[in-house]
Protein backbone atom coordinates (compact mmCIF):
# COMPACT_ATOMS: atom_id res chain seq x y z
CA UNK A 1 0.00 0.00 0.00
CA UNK A 2 1.15 3.71 -0.69
CA UNK A 3 1.78 5.59 2.22
CA UNK A 4 0.29 9.24 2.45
CA UNK A 5 1.43 11.65 -0.04
CA UNK A 6 1.14 15.18 -0.06
CA UNK A 7 1.96 17.00 -3.09
CA UNK A 8 1.40 20.86 -4.64
CA UNK A 9 -0.28 21.01 -7.98
CA UNK A 10 1.70 22.26 -11.01
CA UNK A 11 1.10 23.48 -14.65
CA UNK A 12 -0.99 21.74 -17.03
CA UNK A 13 0.64 19.13 -18.86
CA UNK A 14 -1.72 17.60 -21.14
CA UNK A 15 -5.41 18.00 -21.84
CA UNK A 16 -7.08 14.64 -23.44
CA UNK A 17 -10.62 14.23 -24.60
CA UNK A 18 -12.02 12.97 -21.16
CA UNK A 19 -8.78 13.67 -18.94
CA UNK A 20 -6.41 17.12 -17.72
CA UNK A 21 -3.01 15.85 -16.76
CA UNK A 22 -0.52 18.51 -13.71
CA UNK A 23 2.37 18.09 -12.32
CA UNK A 24 3.34 18.22 -9.14
CA UNK A 25 5.97 19.40 -6.85
CA UNK A 26 7.20 15.89 -7.25
CA UNK A 27 8.91 14.65 -10.85
CA UNK A 28 7.42 10.83 -10.27
CA UNK A 29 3.95 12.35 -9.58
CA UNK A 30 0.95 13.39 -11.61
CA UNK A 31 -2.61 14.65 -11.43
CA UNK A 32 -5.08 13.33 -13.72
CA UNK A 33 -8.27 15.54 -13.66
CA UNK A 34 -11.60 13.95 -14.98
CA UNK A 35 -13.83 16.24 -16.99
CA UNK A 36 -16.96 15.49 -17.95
CA UNK A 37 -16.33 16.22 -22.02
CA UNK A 38 -17.30 13.18 -24.20
CA UNK A 39 -16.29 11.71 -27.10
CA UNK A 40 -17.32 9.35 -29.63
CA UNK A 41 -16.46 7.73 -33.25
CA UNK A 42 -12.46 8.99 -32.66
CA UNK A 43 -14.06 12.81 -31.60
CA UNK A 44 -16.35 12.97 -34.51
CA UNK A 45 -19.06 12.95 -31.75
CA UNK A 46 -18.80 15.60 -28.83
CA UNK A 47 -20.57 16.68 -25.71
CA UNK A 48 -20.17 16.16 -21.77
CA UNK A 49 -21.99 14.00 -19.67
CA UNK A 50 -22.99 15.98 -15.75
CA UNK A 51 -21.38 14.54 -13.18
CA UNK A 52 -19.01 12.31 -15.50
CA UNK A 53 -15.83 13.43 -13.98
CA UNK A 54 -16.71 12.82 -10.90
CA UNK A 55 -18.40 9.23 -11.03
CA UNK A 56 -15.09 8.34 -13.29
CA UNK A 57 -12.87 9.31 -10.72
CA UNK A 58 -14.82 7.47 -8.15
CA UNK A 59 -15.47 3.96 -9.63
CA UNK A 60 -11.67 4.22 -11.13
CA UNK A 61 -10.36 4.64 -7.72
CA UNK A 62 -12.70 1.93 -6.47
CA UNK A 63 -11.28 -0.60 -9.66
CA UNK A 64 -7.93 0.32 -9.00
CA UNK A 65 -8.08 -0.17 -4.94
CA UNK A 66 -9.50 -3.68 -5.65
CA UNK A 67 -6.91 -4.43 -8.41
CA UNK A 68 -3.91 -3.32 -6.43
CA UNK A 69 -5.26 -5.58 -3.77
CA UNK A 70 -5.54 -8.07 -5.84
CA UNK A 71 -1.44 -7.81 -6.58
CA UNK A 72 -2.10 -5.68 -9.52
CA UNK A 73 0.25 -2.71 -10.25
CA UNK A 74 -1.51 0.39 -11.23
CA UNK A 75 -0.55 4.14 -11.48
CA UNK A 76 -3.34 5.00 -8.71
CA UNK A 77 -1.71 6.42 -5.83
CA UNK A 78 -5.03 8.19 -4.23
CA UNK A 79 -7.85 10.33 -4.56
CA UNK A 80 -7.14 14.00 -4.01
CA UNK A 81 -10.52 15.60 -4.67
CA UNK A 82 -14.25 14.71 -6.37
CA UNK A 83 -12.28 15.27 -10.01
CA UNK A 84 -8.33 14.81 -9.08
CA UNK A 85 -6.91 11.75 -8.75
CA UNK A 86 -2.58 11.27 -7.68
CA UNK A 87 -0.96 8.98 -10.04
CA UNK A 88 2.17 8.01 -11.04
CA UNK A 89 4.03 9.64 -13.65
CA UNK A 90 4.17 6.78 -16.96
CA UNK A 91 5.76 6.47 -20.23
CA UNK A 92 3.03 5.50 -21.69
CA UNK A 93 2.58 2.49 -24.47
CA UNK A 94 0.95 3.65 -27.23
CA UNK A 95 -1.42 0.30 -27.95
CA UNK A 96 -4.59 0.12 -26.03
CA UNK A 97 -5.43 -3.03 -25.09
CA UNK A 98 -9.00 -4.40 -25.13
CA UNK A 99 -10.41 -7.59 -23.67
CA UNK A 100 -13.72 -8.52 -24.23
CA UNK A 101 -16.28 -11.33 -22.84
CA UNK A 102 -19.22 -10.81 -25.00
CA UNK A 103 -19.46 -9.75 -28.53
CA UNK A 104 -20.22 -5.67 -29.14
CA UNK A 105 -18.99 -2.48 -30.67
CA UNK A 106 -15.85 -2.73 -32.80
CA UNK A 107 -15.67 -6.38 -32.87
CA UNK A 108 -19.42 -6.90 -34.15
CA UNK A 109 -18.79 -4.68 -36.76
CA UNK A 110 -15.11 -5.92 -37.57
CA UNK A 111 -16.56 -9.25 -38.08
CA UNK A 112 -19.99 -8.98 -38.84
CA UNK A 113 -21.41 -10.43 -35.76
CA UNK A 114 -24.62 -9.85 -33.76
CA UNK A 115 -23.75 -7.79 -30.60
CA UNK A 116 -24.60 -9.90 -27.49
CA UNK A 117 -22.91 -13.02 -28.30
CA UNK A 118 -21.20 -14.94 -25.22
CA UNK A 119 -17.48 -15.38 -26.03
CA UNK A 120 -16.10 -18.91 -25.28
CA UNK A 121 -12.52 -17.25 -24.27
CA UNK A 122 -11.78 -14.06 -24.15
CA UNK A 123 -10.46 -12.01 -27.01
CA UNK A 124 -7.69 -9.83 -26.31
CA UNK A 125 -7.22 -6.87 -29.12
CA UNK A 126 -4.48 -4.27 -29.91
CA UNK A 127 -5.30 -1.21 -31.12
CA UNK A 128 -2.46 1.30 -32.06
CA UNK A 129 -2.96 4.44 -29.84
CA UNK A 130 -2.83 7.06 -32.76
CA UNK A 131 -5.72 9.73 -33.82
CA UNK A 132 -4.54 10.47 -37.04
CA UNK A 133 -5.25 6.81 -37.88
CA UNK A 134 -8.15 6.27 -36.19
CA UNK A 135 -6.62 3.91 -33.28
CA UNK A 136 -6.57 0.93 -35.43
CA UNK A 137 -6.19 -2.85 -34.97
CA UNK A 138 -3.07 -4.15 -34.98
CA UNK A 139 -1.39 -7.34 -34.25
CA UNK A 140 2.17 -8.12 -32.51
CA UNK A 141 4.22 -8.04 -35.15
CA UNK A 142 3.27 -4.20 -36.14
CA UNK A 143 3.85 -3.36 -32.28
CA UNK A 144 7.13 -5.07 -32.61
CA UNK A 145 7.72 -2.93 -36.52
CA UNK A 146 6.58 0.51 -34.81
CA UNK A 147 9.11 -0.34 -31.62
CA UNK A 148 5.92 0.44 -29.10
CA UNK A 149 6.88 -2.12 -26.89
CA UNK A 150 9.51 -4.80 -26.31
CA UNK A 151 8.27 -9.10 -26.53
CA UNK A 152 9.09 -8.78 -22.70
CA UNK A 153 6.58 -5.92 -22.50
CA UNK A 154 3.78 -7.17 -24.52
CA UNK A 155 3.60 -10.56 -22.23
CA UNK A 156 3.75 -8.94 -19.14
CA UNK A 157 0.87 -6.62 -20.81
CA UNK A 158 -1.29 -9.75 -22.07
CA UNK A 159 -1.36 -11.64 -18.65
CA UNK A 160 -1.97 -8.83 -16.69
CA UNK A 161 -5.05 -7.86 -18.88
CA UNK A 162 -6.56 -11.21 -18.86
CA UNK A 163 -5.81 -11.52 -15.11
CA UNK A 164 -7.59 -7.72 -14.46
CA UNK A 165 -10.66 -9.17 -16.73
CA UNK A 166 -10.57 -12.21 -14.17
CA UNK A 167 -11.12 -9.99 -11.32
CA UNK A 168 -13.47 -7.16 -12.53
CA UNK A 169 -15.60 -9.84 -13.86
CA UNK A 170 -15.90 -11.97 -10.58
CA UNK A 171 -16.24 -8.19 -8.68
CA UNK A 172 -19.03 -7.01 -10.90
CA UNK A 173 -21.39 -9.84 -11.15
CA UNK A 174 -22.24 -9.49 -7.44
CA UNK A 175 -23.00 -6.19 -8.13
CA UNK A 176 -25.28 -7.74 -10.58
CA UNK A 177 -23.70 -5.79 -13.77
CA UNK A 178 -21.89 -7.80 -17.08
CA UNK A 179 -18.35 -6.52 -17.94
CA UNK A 180 -18.99 -6.91 -21.78
CA UNK A 181 -15.64 -5.43 -22.64
CA UNK A 182 -12.99 -2.78 -21.79
CA UNK A 183 -10.11 -1.07 -22.57
CA UNK A 184 -6.97 -0.78 -20.46
CA UNK A 185 -3.73 1.18 -20.84
CA UNK A 186 0.15 0.53 -19.84
CA UNK A 187 2.98 2.38 -18.72
CA UNK A 188 6.47 2.25 -17.45
CA UNK A 189 6.94 3.96 -13.85
CA UNK A 190 10.43 5.56 -12.98
CA UNK A 191 11.96 2.16 -12.54
CA UNK A 192 10.56 0.76 -16.12
CA UNK A 193 8.14 -1.31 -14.95
CA UNK A 194 5.11 -2.13 -16.60
CA UNK A 195 1.59 -0.66 -14.58
CA UNK A 196 -1.61 -0.15 -15.56
CA UNK A 197 -2.82 3.45 -16.25
CA UNK A 198 -5.27 5.64 -17.49
CA UNK A 199 -9.09 4.90 -15.89
CA UNK A 200 -11.27 2.15 -15.34
CA UNK A 201 -14.71 3.49 -15.91
CA UNK A 202 -17.81 3.72 -17.89
CA UNK A 203 -15.93 5.41 -20.25
CA UNK A 204 -13.66 2.78 -21.05
CA UNK A 205 -15.93 -0.50 -20.48
CA UNK A 206 -19.11 -1.65 -21.38
CA UNK A 207 -21.00 -2.70 -18.38
CA UNK A 208 -24.55 -4.34 -18.93
CA UNK A 209 -27.19 -4.71 -16.69
CA UNK A 210 -27.31 -8.81 -15.66
CA UNK A 211 -31.02 -9.30 -15.52
CA UNK A 212 -32.17 -6.64 -17.95
CA UNK A 213 -28.70 -6.24 -20.49
CA UNK A 214 -29.84 -2.20 -19.89
CA UNK A 215 -26.31 -0.45 -21.05
CA UNK A 216 -24.82 1.33 -18.58
CA UNK A 217 -22.08 2.63 -19.89
CA UNK A 218 -20.95 5.42 -23.04
CA UNK A 219 -22.68 3.29 -25.26
CA UNK A 220 -25.61 5.60 -24.35
CA UNK A 221 -23.76 8.94 -25.24
CA UNK A 222 -22.86 6.77 -28.28
CA UNK A 223 -25.94 5.50 -29.67
CA UNK A 224 -27.64 8.62 -28.45
CA UNK A 225 -30.06 5.89 -26.11
CA UNK A 226 -30.96 8.79 -23.43
CA UNK A 227 -30.30 8.56 -19.43
CA UNK A 228 -26.52 8.85 -20.00
CA UNK A 229 -26.11 10.64 -16.81
CA UNK A 230 -28.36 7.97 -14.78
CA UNK A 231 -26.11 5.06 -16.06
CA UNK A 232 -23.12 6.50 -14.80
CA UNK A 233 -24.27 7.63 -11.19
CA UNK A 234 -26.06 3.49 -11.64
CA UNK A 235 -22.72 2.03 -12.05
CA UNK A 236 -21.62 4.10 -9.37
CA UNK A 237 -24.19 3.10 -6.88
CA UNK A 238 -23.36 -0.45 -7.46
CA UNK A 239 -19.99 -0.90 -7.06
CA UNK A 240 -19.29 1.35 -4.28
CA UNK A 241 -22.70 1.44 -2.64
CA UNK A 242 -22.84 5.17 -2.62
CA UNK A 243 -23.17 8.34 -4.78
CA UNK B 1 6.52 -35.82 -55.48
CA UNK B 2 3.40 -37.15 -56.74
CA UNK B 3 3.12 -40.17 -59.71
CA UNK B 4 1.39 -39.20 -62.75
CA UNK B 5 -1.87 -38.52 -62.64
CA UNK B 6 -4.64 -38.49 -65.42
CA UNK B 7 -8.23 -37.05 -64.67
CA UNK B 8 -11.09 -36.15 -66.74
CA UNK B 9 -12.41 -32.56 -66.07
CA UNK B 10 -15.81 -32.35 -64.82
CA UNK B 11 -18.10 -29.41 -64.26
CA UNK B 12 -17.52 -26.16 -62.94
CA UNK B 13 -17.60 -26.07 -58.65
CA UNK B 14 -16.73 -21.68 -58.42
CA UNK B 15 -15.98 -19.08 -60.13
CA UNK B 16 -13.50 -16.55 -58.25
CA UNK B 17 -11.81 -13.18 -59.31
CA UNK B 18 -8.77 -14.75 -60.29
CA UNK B 19 -9.61 -18.60 -61.17
CA UNK B 20 -12.15 -21.11 -61.39
CA UNK B 21 -12.32 -24.61 -59.99
CA UNK B 22 -13.71 -27.14 -61.97
CA UNK B 23 -14.20 -30.96 -60.63
CA UNK B 24 -12.61 -34.01 -61.97
CA UNK B 25 -13.34 -37.41 -62.04
CA UNK B 26 -11.15 -38.00 -58.54
CA UNK B 27 -13.02 -37.06 -56.00
CA UNK B 28 -9.70 -35.57 -53.70
CA UNK B 29 -8.46 -33.58 -57.40
CA UNK B 30 -9.65 -29.98 -58.75
CA UNK B 31 -8.50 -28.53 -62.28
CA UNK B 32 -8.25 -25.00 -61.19
CA UNK B 33 -7.89 -22.69 -64.18
CA UNK B 34 -6.51 -19.17 -64.52
CA UNK B 35 -8.54 -16.19 -65.68
CA UNK B 36 -6.66 -12.96 -67.20
CA UNK B 37 -9.35 -10.90 -64.57
CA UNK B 38 -8.29 -9.02 -61.97
CA UNK B 39 -9.56 -7.00 -59.95
CA UNK B 40 -8.30 -4.63 -56.78
CA UNK B 41 -10.02 -2.77 -53.43
CA UNK B 42 -12.22 -5.89 -52.90
CA UNK B 43 -13.60 -5.59 -56.38
CA UNK B 44 -14.00 -1.97 -56.98
CA UNK B 45 -11.58 -1.87 -59.77
CA UNK B 46 -11.86 -4.73 -62.45
CA UNK B 47 -10.03 -5.34 -65.51
CA UNK B 48 -8.37 -7.97 -67.49
CA UNK B 49 -4.37 -8.41 -67.57
CA UNK B 50 -3.49 -10.20 -71.43
CA UNK B 51 -1.76 -13.37 -70.63
CA UNK B 52 -2.15 -12.92 -67.03
CA UNK B 53 -3.60 -16.77 -66.29
CA UNK B 54 -0.91 -17.98 -68.44
CA UNK B 55 2.01 -16.33 -66.24
CA UNK B 56 0.26 -17.04 -63.14
CA UNK B 57 -0.26 -20.78 -63.46
CA UNK B 58 3.38 -20.92 -64.75
CA UNK B 59 5.19 -18.91 -62.00
CA UNK B 60 2.78 -20.52 -59.54
CA UNK B 61 3.89 -23.93 -60.63
CA UNK B 62 7.73 -22.79 -60.22
CA UNK B 63 7.04 -21.88 -56.79
CA UNK B 64 4.77 -24.36 -56.06
CA UNK B 65 7.61 -27.09 -57.08
CA UNK B 66 10.63 -25.60 -55.53
CA UNK B 67 8.42 -25.10 -51.94
CA UNK B 68 7.80 -29.07 -52.24
CA UNK B 69 11.14 -30.01 -53.09
CA UNK B 70 12.14 -27.93 -49.46
CA UNK B 71 9.57 -30.01 -47.88
CA UNK B 72 6.62 -27.77 -48.06
CA UNK B 73 3.16 -29.36 -48.44
CA UNK B 74 1.02 -27.79 -51.09
CA UNK B 75 -2.10 -28.48 -53.35
CA UNK B 76 -0.02 -28.65 -56.74
CA UNK B 77 -0.07 -31.68 -58.39
CA UNK B 78 0.82 -30.17 -61.54
CA UNK B 79 0.02 -28.19 -64.47
CA UNK B 80 -2.25 -29.69 -66.89
CA UNK B 81 -2.12 -26.75 -69.36
CA UNK B 82 -0.99 -23.27 -70.01
CA UNK B 83 -4.08 -22.03 -67.54
CA UNK B 84 -4.62 -25.47 -66.00
CA UNK B 85 -3.72 -27.10 -62.69
CA UNK B 86 -4.58 -30.28 -60.77
CA UNK B 87 -4.71 -29.36 -57.23
CA UNK B 88 -6.04 -31.68 -54.45
CA UNK B 89 -9.17 -30.60 -52.89
CA UNK B 90 -9.03 -28.78 -50.11
CA UNK B 91 -11.49 -27.14 -47.55
CA UNK B 92 -10.06 -23.75 -47.30
CA UNK B 93 -8.75 -21.98 -44.00
CA UNK B 94 -11.07 -18.74 -44.28
CA UNK B 95 -7.52 -17.13 -43.11
CA UNK B 96 -5.56 -15.05 -45.41
CA UNK B 97 -2.11 -15.32 -44.15
CA UNK B 98 -0.08 -11.81 -45.14
CA UNK B 99 4.22 -11.78 -44.55
CA UNK B 100 5.37 -9.04 -45.07
CA UNK B 101 9.82 -7.97 -45.62
CA UNK B 102 9.26 -4.54 -46.39
CA UNK B 103 6.06 -1.84 -45.42
CA UNK B 104 4.06 -1.67 -48.76
CA UNK B 105 0.18 -1.15 -49.14
CA UNK B 106 -2.26 -1.91 -46.77
CA UNK B 107 0.43 -2.08 -44.15
CA UNK B 108 1.73 1.54 -44.83
CA UNK B 109 -1.56 2.97 -44.96
CA UNK B 110 -2.68 1.27 -41.76
CA UNK B 111 -0.02 2.50 -39.77
CA UNK B 112 1.14 5.30 -41.11
CA UNK B 113 4.55 4.33 -43.21
CA UNK B 114 6.32 4.95 -45.75
CA UNK B 115 6.10 2.43 -48.63
CA UNK B 116 9.69 0.86 -48.77
CA UNK B 117 10.92 0.49 -45.29
CA UNK B 118 12.97 -2.58 -44.87
CA UNK B 119 11.76 -4.73 -41.70
CA UNK B 120 13.83 -5.80 -39.04
CA UNK B 121 11.87 -8.84 -38.81
CA UNK B 122 9.33 -10.34 -41.16
CA UNK B 123 5.46 -9.21 -40.25
CA UNK B 124 2.52 -11.18 -40.32
CA UNK B 125 -0.96 -10.63 -40.81
CA UNK B 126 -3.77 -12.59 -40.60
CA UNK B 127 -7.16 -11.43 -42.73
CA UNK B 128 -10.81 -12.68 -42.72
CA UNK B 129 -11.57 -14.13 -46.02
CA UNK B 130 -14.48 -12.19 -46.16
CA UNK B 131 -15.36 -10.33 -49.46
CA UNK B 132 -18.39 -8.33 -47.68
CA UNK B 133 -16.54 -7.40 -44.61
CA UNK B 134 -13.48 -6.36 -46.64
CA UNK B 135 -11.01 -8.84 -46.08
CA UNK B 136 -10.74 -7.30 -42.11
CA UNK B 137 -7.29 -7.73 -40.52
CA UNK B 138 -7.74 -10.04 -37.44
CA UNK B 139 -5.61 -11.68 -34.61
CA UNK B 140 -5.91 -15.02 -33.13
CA UNK B 141 -8.33 -14.79 -30.69
CA UNK B 142 -10.85 -13.43 -33.21
CA UNK B 143 -9.78 -16.82 -35.37
CA UNK B 144 -10.54 -19.11 -32.25
CA UNK B 145 -14.06 -16.78 -31.38
CA UNK B 146 -15.05 -17.82 -35.11
CA UNK B 147 -14.02 -21.32 -34.89
CA UNK B 148 -11.94 -20.88 -38.30
CA UNK B 149 -8.95 -22.77 -37.11
CA UNK B 150 -7.70 -24.89 -34.24
CA UNK B 151 -4.69 -23.25 -32.10
CA UNK B 152 -2.55 -26.40 -33.55
CA UNK B 153 -3.66 -25.67 -37.01
CA UNK B 154 -2.77 -21.80 -37.23
CA UNK B 155 0.53 -22.93 -35.23
CA UNK B 156 1.56 -24.85 -37.95
CA UNK B 157 0.46 -22.47 -40.90
CA UNK B 158 2.34 -19.63 -38.88
CA UNK B 159 5.87 -21.79 -38.76
CA UNK B 160 5.37 -22.86 -42.55
CA UNK B 161 4.19 -18.81 -43.44
CA UNK B 162 7.83 -18.01 -42.39
CA UNK B 163 9.62 -20.48 -43.69
CA UNK B 164 8.00 -20.37 -47.17
CA UNK B 165 9.15 -16.60 -46.58
CA UNK B 166 12.64 -17.70 -46.38
CA UNK B 167 12.80 -20.06 -49.34
CA UNK B 168 10.78 -17.45 -51.91
CA UNK B 169 13.20 -14.78 -50.64
CA UNK B 170 16.27 -16.76 -50.91
CA UNK B 171 14.96 -18.13 -54.53
CA UNK B 172 14.30 -14.70 -55.42
CA UNK B 173 17.24 -12.57 -54.92
CA UNK B 174 19.53 -14.62 -57.64
CA UNK B 175 16.68 -13.66 -59.59
CA UNK B 176 17.10 -9.85 -58.95
CA UNK B 177 13.91 -9.61 -57.31
CA UNK B 178 13.15 -8.64 -54.13
CA UNK B 179 10.08 -10.26 -52.24
CA UNK B 180 8.27 -7.20 -50.31
CA UNK B 181 5.60 -9.22 -49.09
CA UNK B 182 2.69 -11.73 -49.94
CA UNK B 183 -0.44 -13.60 -49.38
CA UNK B 184 -0.96 -17.41 -49.03
CA UNK B 185 -3.94 -19.50 -48.22
CA UNK B 186 -4.03 -22.65 -46.46
CA UNK B 187 -6.47 -25.95 -46.10
CA UNK B 188 -7.08 -29.00 -45.32
CA UNK B 189 -6.30 -31.80 -47.65
CA UNK B 190 -8.88 -35.05 -47.47
CA UNK B 191 -6.46 -36.65 -44.73
CA UNK B 192 -7.26 -33.36 -42.73
CA UNK B 193 -3.85 -31.94 -42.43
CA UNK B 194 -2.88 -28.40 -43.41
CA UNK B 195 -1.38 -27.78 -47.16
CA UNK B 196 -0.58 -24.65 -48.85
CA UNK B 197 -3.05 -23.83 -50.89
CA UNK B 198 -4.40 -21.17 -53.83
CA UNK B 199 -1.46 -19.61 -56.01
CA UNK B 200 1.49 -17.61 -55.71
CA UNK B 201 2.06 -15.20 -58.60
CA UNK B 202 2.37 -11.52 -58.85
CA UNK B 203 -1.32 -10.85 -58.42
CA UNK B 204 -0.84 -12.23 -54.57
CA UNK B 205 2.65 -11.12 -54.14
CA UNK B 206 4.86 -7.97 -54.64
CA UNK B 207 7.87 -8.07 -56.76
CA UNK B 208 9.99 -5.17 -56.63
CA UNK B 209 13.34 -5.68 -59.28
CA UNK B 210 16.34 -4.95 -57.11
CA UNK B 211 18.02 -2.69 -58.45
CA UNK B 212 15.33 0.09 -59.69
CA UNK B 213 13.05 -1.14 -56.91
CA UNK B 214 10.50 -1.09 -59.95
CA UNK B 215 6.98 -2.59 -59.05
CA UNK B 216 6.47 -5.99 -61.41
CA UNK B 217 2.92 -7.31 -59.81
CA UNK B 218 -0.40 -6.21 -59.44
CA UNK B 219 0.31 -2.87 -57.95
CA UNK B 220 1.07 -1.72 -61.46
CA UNK B 221 -2.53 -2.66 -61.82
CA UNK B 222 -3.60 -1.12 -58.67
CA UNK B 223 -2.35 2.50 -59.04
CA UNK B 224 -2.26 2.77 -62.93
CA UNK B 225 1.29 2.56 -63.69
CA UNK B 226 1.20 0.78 -67.22
CA UNK B 227 2.82 -1.68 -68.13
CA UNK B 228 1.14 -4.33 -66.31
CA UNK B 229 1.38 -7.32 -69.35
CA UNK B 230 5.46 -6.63 -69.54
CA UNK B 231 6.00 -6.43 -65.74
CA UNK B 232 4.12 -10.32 -65.33
CA UNK B 233 5.98 -11.72 -68.46
CA UNK B 234 9.38 -9.69 -66.96
CA UNK B 235 8.36 -12.36 -63.51
CA UNK B 236 7.93 -15.55 -65.49
CA UNK B 237 10.80 -14.67 -67.29
CA UNK B 238 13.26 -14.18 -64.69
CA UNK B 239 11.83 -17.23 -62.29
CA UNK B 240 11.57 -19.58 -65.36
CA UNK B 241 14.14 -18.53 -67.74
CA UNK B 242 11.90 -18.73 -70.13
CA UNK B 243 8.56 -16.91 -71.52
Amino acid sequence: MESVVNVVKGKQLYEGKAKIIYATDKPDLYIQYFKDDATAFNAQKKGTIGQKGICNNKISTCFFELLQTKGIDTHFVKMLSEREMLVKRLDIVQVEVTIRNIVAGGMAKLLGLEEGIELKEPVLEYHYKHDGLGDPLINEYHIKALDLATDEEMHYIRERSFEINNILKNFLVDRALILVDFKLEFGRDAKKKIVLGDEISPDTCRFWDRETRKKLDKDRFRRDLGGIEDAYQEVLMRITGKK
